[in-house]
């Protein structure tokens, strides 16, 4: 199986980059699979219900997210009717929504996870733990196993690939908005990436307004983020090759498009 | 002027990795001047008097430092004798040591600029003031200007990138340990990359043994962190080559060696 | 001098406690001069001009602030009109309003500074550094200094008062909304309060509902804080007699009004 | 039954004022039982065997801890063998030691539970959920259930308080060396303490060398904090009068005892 995963897509120029790009990647890469964190969404905050079903309708097959997960609160509306969005499964027992799910394509089966940091992060349940538990059970229904973990540290994702090798088919990293240049496969078959990097505006800092942010380094004074809708955009994700039969991972690949590094075929 | 860096040096194992690689990095990149992060030189905390004659032995020009600083109490004693050996500027005052150095190579010079990042971290003085401080102090002497800004959050260290860019040549992020994939030339001609990376084990997590600090996730236990002294190495940096009558950046490249990516001519 | 001193008013309850008991506490300790803390008199979040003066009218001389300064927008258009509102003195340069004012009654003045925190906190400026600063220039006028030093950590505070001890006559902290019990005269003459509690409402966290702040507790998912609007209402203070020739304190002594303490004459 | 609870005892200085005051104490309270929050007892750093020996030789019933509770190493080899020290019940399962200990004095019994805070600290497992599970487990035995909980943030604390309200017959605060004024009894009779204080030296910063902390704070650089051996100690505490048939508190009353504060039968 061939999976693009597209890292945390910032408001409404992340999403044009999926449309503009998605089904060139998927030709490229003769991918069956996308799996996309949508966690910034909307606005930078969260996702909608109608921005849910455009990524879909876009071709994105599973949708994942991370802190910024009830930002908008329609979430609680429709979380728990969808089946291809998940947020972290190491949430609290009364979240709603779900933190595991899985698609087949060509009679394949991949299961994803999506799991939430705790360092320098709110104290949620133990991730590893939570890791353990999800990743037996859907060992049961096939090989193939996606994790995203949403985290900031690197000690923290490093150790989370570690901790998955060789059970998993895949441990990319999410949350920091820059891509990392450790793409690998673990000895255990494990493809591992510390962080896809981000979709959406190329010349903001985490796909905010530089301004903004800059204002807020400069006086610690409260100040609203706002995410450009214009600009030079950038889309950053990953490719990854796995094997059907024993879910390790063949290949793992930075995806980087902006205007320094086009796409190319 | 070309200019290597060499992200954190972690142990004896990262030592070995600059001894065995600087004189070809510097033939391959034909470089002028090498400055490298040594904070975790010394069994992985701090640097030592003679790690540090050792790595300028082995070709390294200007070693900067971050967090670790003060890990080996030696250092005390000999940080305000050498000459080539800085550690954050926006330490505190009273801090022994200072922030910024310059060196000259075939008649061009470049200051070299360390600081520190706040985000997740101690309360240090602002970094972005003290860096506006030294780059009007650096620009006296040349428009070459080299900031290794050593933070954990991604959005401190792109905001510092935008704050000094088209006012600095350079600004590369360490600390974190892992590479980042966003290299470029910002709009105004400065080089930019959220870390280098680590130079050391491989195989293990930042560098430390990943049986210790997957324990200390596990656990939340106490636990002290070896840095193995074998096993697979790696070496990550970045080459930079910069107009040495404006100090903008031509060129940026990352560096990336370890057993999957082989160094090459 | 004799100066009351009242803890974080926090929304409707607290600001009606503080007009309920003032009167009776002016008369009972024969204050010449009331601070309070008020950074969350408008529903816990911040003041409002109206409320401002609604203090003032209820006999309040200085008000004192912390985090939550900002949170009504209102307060960027009037904090520089007015005179006897201060926000912590080391919040940035670029901040609006001032951190120092001083009051005089009876022919005595007293300067009161108001200090952030930084333990667990923002990395505002240096609250030790700016606080020599600001009692050296508020001695020029009179001995008389009182300090609110909004923090959280007790290390944080309690070196605070170590660090003006003898050099000031007050140093009270604010923030946990919880009154400390360690009221005393430090051996340099400074009287001394970790902590002066709160003042609204009695049977919530820190005077938010306790359902919400249980609510966020168990579950970690996002809450919003309603501070009530009934109940039953604390008000938590500290009076101290100062020397009006030295500066130093001579008494200190905490208030407590609840319920289970009801106010004595 | 009746209760008497010292906070942090740190160091010599913290033992010698247990031996000191505590048959004092025990008399003037009749006190049936006594516990003691031992995480700062060796030097400020965790427990010996031969200091747990000693505390308990001193009439100390029931020894709590905290964060420092690994800070000796020798902990590993005695805390399974002891009977009446407990660590934070929320700690790692794979910890050693317990979190929960009883004892019989007079026919009745009481059970001591230590839980620890994650406001400000690491990650432990939920304290809450672990409070709901051994408070269970707990009353199968005895209506009287006495909860120390080593905590930072004041909202977590008094969060603890009123989620247990009613169900255990005290919840008492440690970690923060301040003693809290907010001793009360809650609607659903438990007695509530934010904080009960340190045992230890009076005249510095947390029962540490002021000038060593105030160092720290002045200039961000490491620096050990020592505990000093002579001066002027404190004593703080708490007792509190339970109803043995229903476990509900009777009475708190807080103890703090200094050269301010002298001893009075
Ligand atoms: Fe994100
Ligand atoms: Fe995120
Ligand atoms: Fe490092
Ligand atoms: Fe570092
Ligand atoms: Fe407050
Ligand atoms: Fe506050
Ligand atoms: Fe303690
Ligand atoms: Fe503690």
């Amino acid at each position: 199986m061939k999976v693009l995963f597209i890292g945390d897509i910032v408001g409404s120029m992340g999403r044009e980059m999926v449309i503009d790009y998605l089904s060139r990647l998927k030709r490229k890469y003769q991918a069956d699979v996308i799996i996309a964190n949508g966690e910034n969404a909307a606005s930078g905050r969260g996702i909608t219900k109608s921005i849910y079903h455009d990524l879909l309708h876009a071709g994105v097959d599973v949708i994942t997210m991370g802190n910024h997960t009830w930002d908008q609160r329609e979430i609680y509306d429709f979380i728990d009717e969808v089946d291809y969005l998940i947020r972290p499964a190491n949430f609290s027992e009364q979240a709603p929504g779900k933190g595991m799910t899985s698609i087949t394509k060509n009679g394949v089966t991949i299961s994803v996870i999506n799991l939430h940091g705790r360092t320098f992060l709110p104290p949620h349940d133990d991730p590893f733990a939570k890791a353990d538990e999800l990743v037996e059970e859907a060992l049961q229904t096939s090989p193939l196993v996606f994790v995203d973990f949403h985290a900031e540290a690197t000690s923290e994702k490093i150790a989370m690939g570690w901790h998955l090798d060789g059970k998993v088919s895949v441990v990319v990293g999410t949350h920091t908005h820059v891509q990392t240049a450790d793409d690998r496969i673990l000895p255990g078959g494990t493809a591992y990436l510390t962080d896809a990097g981000m979709t959406g505006p190329y010349d903001e800092i985490l796909g905010m307004r530089k301004e903004d942010v800059l204002y807020r380094f400069y006086t610690n004074l409260p100040t609203r983020f706002e995410v450009p809708k214009s600009g030079r955009p950038q889309l950053n994700g990953m490719f990854v090759e796995l094997d059907d039969k024993t879910g390790k991972a063949l290949k793992i690949e930075r995806i980087r498009i902006n205007e320094d590094h086009p796409f190319k075929n």
